[in-house]
C-alpha cells in the first residue's frame, strides 16, 4: 500500500521521482493569516457543501490564472475539480467505453497511464521530437483508425514542458493541431499545469485560446469558448497541491457531463480549500501587484536555478552514453541512457529515487532506457547528489553487463519477469 | 448546471432538501486557532501532496471515531477519500462491470444511484420496514439471482437513521445480514455517516465489527479485521463537509483495489484538511475530554430538538392522508403522502425544497407518493416555517387533483413527461 509520497517521508531517500512542487518557500505568517481571514467572515461556508462546479470566489481566481495564460473564459464555462487528476478521471468517465481509443504523446503522463487503463481505453502513443508531437505523425495515425472504422474519443497532450518529457509543442503544430481537431470533429485534452512556469523563451498560446478564435464569433457572455478542446488546470504547480484544487474548462455538452460524473465521485471539492485560494487571490504586494502571481515569479527563480544544477550534475554524472532533454519550464528533465534499463537501475538505487521511463509507456517494453527527474521538489545540493548516486548506480550496472560473458555475473542478474513487476507497479503509483 | 447546493444560496427559499449538517455551530475562533496551529507546525505538509492512503496523522483520528463506534480498527485497514461518496465510487470501480448486480435498500442513498448508474450496474431494491432491510427478503433475493446464475457484487445498507428512510436495521437483522454474507461469500458495503448521531436509545454494534467477531482468531497488527464488510466513514456529519474527507476500512485486497482507484481519481485527499481534522482531535475540554466528542454531543441537542421541531409540524401541517418515519438519530425524516406526486408537488413548492421520493429509486415510478426531509440544516423556525409552506402545498394540490372532473383543471396539467425529467434530473444532484 505504501506509495511514492511514502517514499519521499523517508527522509534519507533523495526523491526526484514525485511531481512535487516546492511548498516550502510559502510563509507560515501568509498561511496563518489567509485562514484567519477565512475563519473571520466564513467559518460555516468553508466548513459546509459547496456547489459541484465551485465556489462563485475560486471560479473567479481561475479566470484570473487563464487571463494569465493569455486564455480568456467565463466563469459558467469552467468546472473545480479535486486536482487536475480529478479532470482526466471525469473525461474518461464521460468519455470512455472499454475498447474506446485515446491518442496520447510517447512518452507521456505516468498517472493518466493507469487512469486510461482503469477505464479499459485502447491507448495509442505518438513519439515526440523536440518540438512535441508531430502533427503529421498524428494524422497518419488518425487515418490507419479511420481506414479501421475507429475514431478517438480524445487526443491527450500537455503541449508545455510536456510531463515526462520536457519538450514544448510548437506554434505551428499548435495551430495545425487544432485545425485537425476541427477537420475531424475530435476533442482535444489539454494538460496545462505547468504553463506559467516559464524560465526563459516567449510564452505560447494555449489550445483552448487558438480554438477559440478559430471558432469565429461564438462569444457567450463575454467569454470566447473553445468547441473541441477541453483545458485541465490546477492550482497544484503554482500554488499547492495540498489544496486538492483543479480545473476544467470545456464546451458545454462537456462540461455538463463531468459535472454529472464530479457529483457522482465526491459531490464537490472543499469548500476550505477553496476559500483559501480566494483569500489568497486577493492579496496585494505592497506595489499592489497580486501576491500570488509574484509567487509564481519567485518560484520560477527558485526552479530556474535547480534546472540548470540538475543540467550542469547530468553533464558532470551521467556519462557519455547518457542524453536529455533541457526544458523551457516545468519540473521535468527526461533522461535517456544508451543500454542501460532505467527499471533494474532503480532496483539498485537505495537512496535516490526517479520515475523509470516504463511508466510513461501503455506497453511492455517502450520507455525501458529512460527516466523522468524531477528539478522542482529539491534544494540543489540534494538534486546534485541525488544525480551523482544515479551515476554511480549507472556506472555500477554498466560495468556488471561488461562483464556478463563472465560466470559470475549469473548471481546478479534478477528474475527479468519479477523485477519488472515491482517496479511498473511502483513506477504505476509515482504518478503525477 | 446549477444544483441543490446553488439552490441553498438563495435566502428566501427554506431548503430542507440537501444532507447538510449545521456548520455555524463551529466557533471561528476554534477554527482560526486549529489553523494557526497547523500554520505554525505544518505549512509545508499541509500545502504538499500526501499519501494515498492518507497522512498517519488523519488516520489515527478515524481509528478514535471507529472506536467510539465501538468497532475496533488497524489504521493500516484504512483508507482516506475525498468525502464518503468517494468510497461509493471506488468501491464500484474496483468491483462493477455494466450489468453487475448491486443489491441495495428501497429507498436508497439519492446521491448512491447516479453513481451507480455510471458504472451501469443492475440495483436490485429490497424495500425496507420499521426494522431496516428485511433478511428474509434478502435471501429470497439472492437465491432468485442465484437461480439466474447471478450473485451481486456487493450489498448495500445504511444500517443506522438510513438515508433517505430514516430507519434504523435491528440488531437481530445486522447478525442475520452478517451469517448471510459469510455463508453466501458476498461483501457488504456499509455506509454508516450518521452512527453516532443518536438521539434516543442504544447503539447497536457495525456490520463491520459483528463480521470481524465472526471471523474468529484473524487478529492482525493489534486489530481484528472484518472478511465481508467494507465500512464506508466520513467526518461529514460529526464535523465538516467542507473538509472532504471520508474513509473506507474493508479487507485487504479490496483495500489495495480502493487505493489504485484512488491514485487514478485525484491522488490523495486534502493535506491540508487532514492536518486540520488532526489539530481538532488533539484538542481537549478544561476537563480533559477531546473537544471533537463534545462538539458530536452539542450537535446531537440541537439535531433531537430540530427533529422533535419536524414532527410536530408534521403532524400540524401535513393532514390526514400522511405518514412519516420517527428516526431516532440521522438527518432525515421521509414521509409518504397518499394520492400526492411529490414531483409534482416540488414543482409547485416556489419557495422550499425537499427531495422528491423518486430520487430514491432505480427505477421510474417507485417512491412516486414520498419526499425525503433533512430536519439538522435549518434551524427550529425554518423548519416549521418549511413544513408549513409544504402543507400548504399539498393542500392546493389536492384541491386541484379534487377538481381535475372540471374543464380548467386541464390548464393546470403540465406535461407530465418533461416535469419528470426537470425533477428527476434535479433529484439526482440533491444528493447526499
Amino acid at each position: 500500500m505504501r506509495d511514492m509520497f511514502a517514499l519521499t517521508e523517508r527522509p534519507e531517500v533523495i526523491s526526484l521521482a514525485g511531481g512535487l512542487p516546492d511548498t516550502s518557500t510559502f510563509a507560515p505568517e501568509l498561511y496563518d493569516h489567509l485562514m484567519s481571514r477565512v475563519a473571520a467572515e466564513s467559518t460555516a461556508r468553508a466548513l459546509q457543501y459547496g456547489p459541484t462546479e465551485g465556489m462563485r470566489v475560486a471560479l473567479d481566481c481561475i479566470v484570473q490564472v487563464m487571463a494569465a495564460e493569455r486564455t480568456k473564459v467565463d466563469r459558467d464555462e469552467v468546472i473545480v475539480t479535486t486536482g487536475g487528476q480529478q479532470v482526466i478521471d471525469l473525461v474518461c468517465k464521460a468519455l470512455i467505453d472499454p475498447g474506446d481509443v485515446i491518442v496520447a504523446e510517447a512518452p507521456t503522463y505516468p498517472g493518466a497511464v493507469p487512469t486510461f487503463g482503469a477505464y479499459q481505453a485502447d491507448v495509442v502513443q505518438i513519439e515526440m521530437d523536440s518540438d512535441g508531437m508531430p502533427i503529421d505523425e498524428l494524422e497518419s495515425v488518425l487515418d490507419r483508425l479511420a481506414s479501421e472504422g475507429r475514431r478517438p474519443k480524445f487526443i491527450y497532450t500537455i503541449p508545455n514542458f510536456q510531463n515526462p518529457g520536457g519538450v514544448t509543442m510548437s506554434l505551428p503544430r499548435r495551430r495545425r493541431l487544432v485545425e485537425v481537431a476541427r477537420e475531424r470533429e475530435l476533442l482535444v485534452l489539454e494538460d496545462n499545469p505547468y504553463g506559467l512556469l516559464r524560465y526563459e523563451g516567449e510564452p505560447l498560446p494555449t489550445l483552448y485560446s487558438l480554438d477559440a478564435l478559430s471558432g469565429g464569433p461564438g462569444a457567450r457572455g463575454g467569454g470566447v469558448s473553445s468547441d473541441f478542446v477541453i483545458y485541465l488546470g490546477t492550482f497544484s504547480k503554482i500554488l499547492a497541491p495540498g489544496l486538492r484544487l483543479g480545473w476544467a474548462v470545456a464546451p458545454r455538452p462537456v462540461l455538463e457531463k463531468l459535472n454529472l460524473g464530479k457529483q457522482g465521485a465526491d459531490l464537490c471539492s472543499s469548500p476550505m480549500t477553496q476559500l483559501f485560494v480566494a483569500a489568497y487571490f486577493a492579496e496585494l504586494t505592497d506595489e499592489g501587484e497580486p501576491v500570488w502571481l509574484e509567487y509564481v515569479e519567485r518560484q520560477k527563480d527558485l526552479y530556474r536555478a535547480r534546472r540548470d544544477a540538475m543540467l550542469l550534475a547530468l553533464a558532470e554524472h551521467f556519462g557519455p552514453h547518457a542524453s536529455w532533454t533541457e526544458p523551457e519550464g516545468g519540473l521535468f528533465v527526461w533522461a535517456t541512457l544508451d543500454g542501460v534499463d532505467t527499471t533494474d537501475l532503480l532496483a539498485r538505487c537505495r537512496d535516490v529515487a526517479f520515475v523509470p521511463g516504463r511508466a510513461a509507456y501503455v506497453d511492455e517494453h517502450s520507455g525501458a532506457n529512460s527516466m523522468r527527474l524531477n528539478f522542482a521538489g529539491s534544494p540543489e545540493p540534494e538534486i546534485r547528489e541525488g544525480i551523482e548516486r544515479i551515476g554511480a548506480a549507472i556506472r555500477e550496472q554498466t560495468s556488471l553487463f561488461g562483464s556478463l560473458t563472465e560466470p559470475k555475473a549469473a548471481i546478479v542478474e534478477l528474475p527479468q519477469r519479477s523485477r519488472r513487476d515491482d517496479q511498473s507497479s511502483a513506477g504505476g503509483r509515482q504518478s503525477l
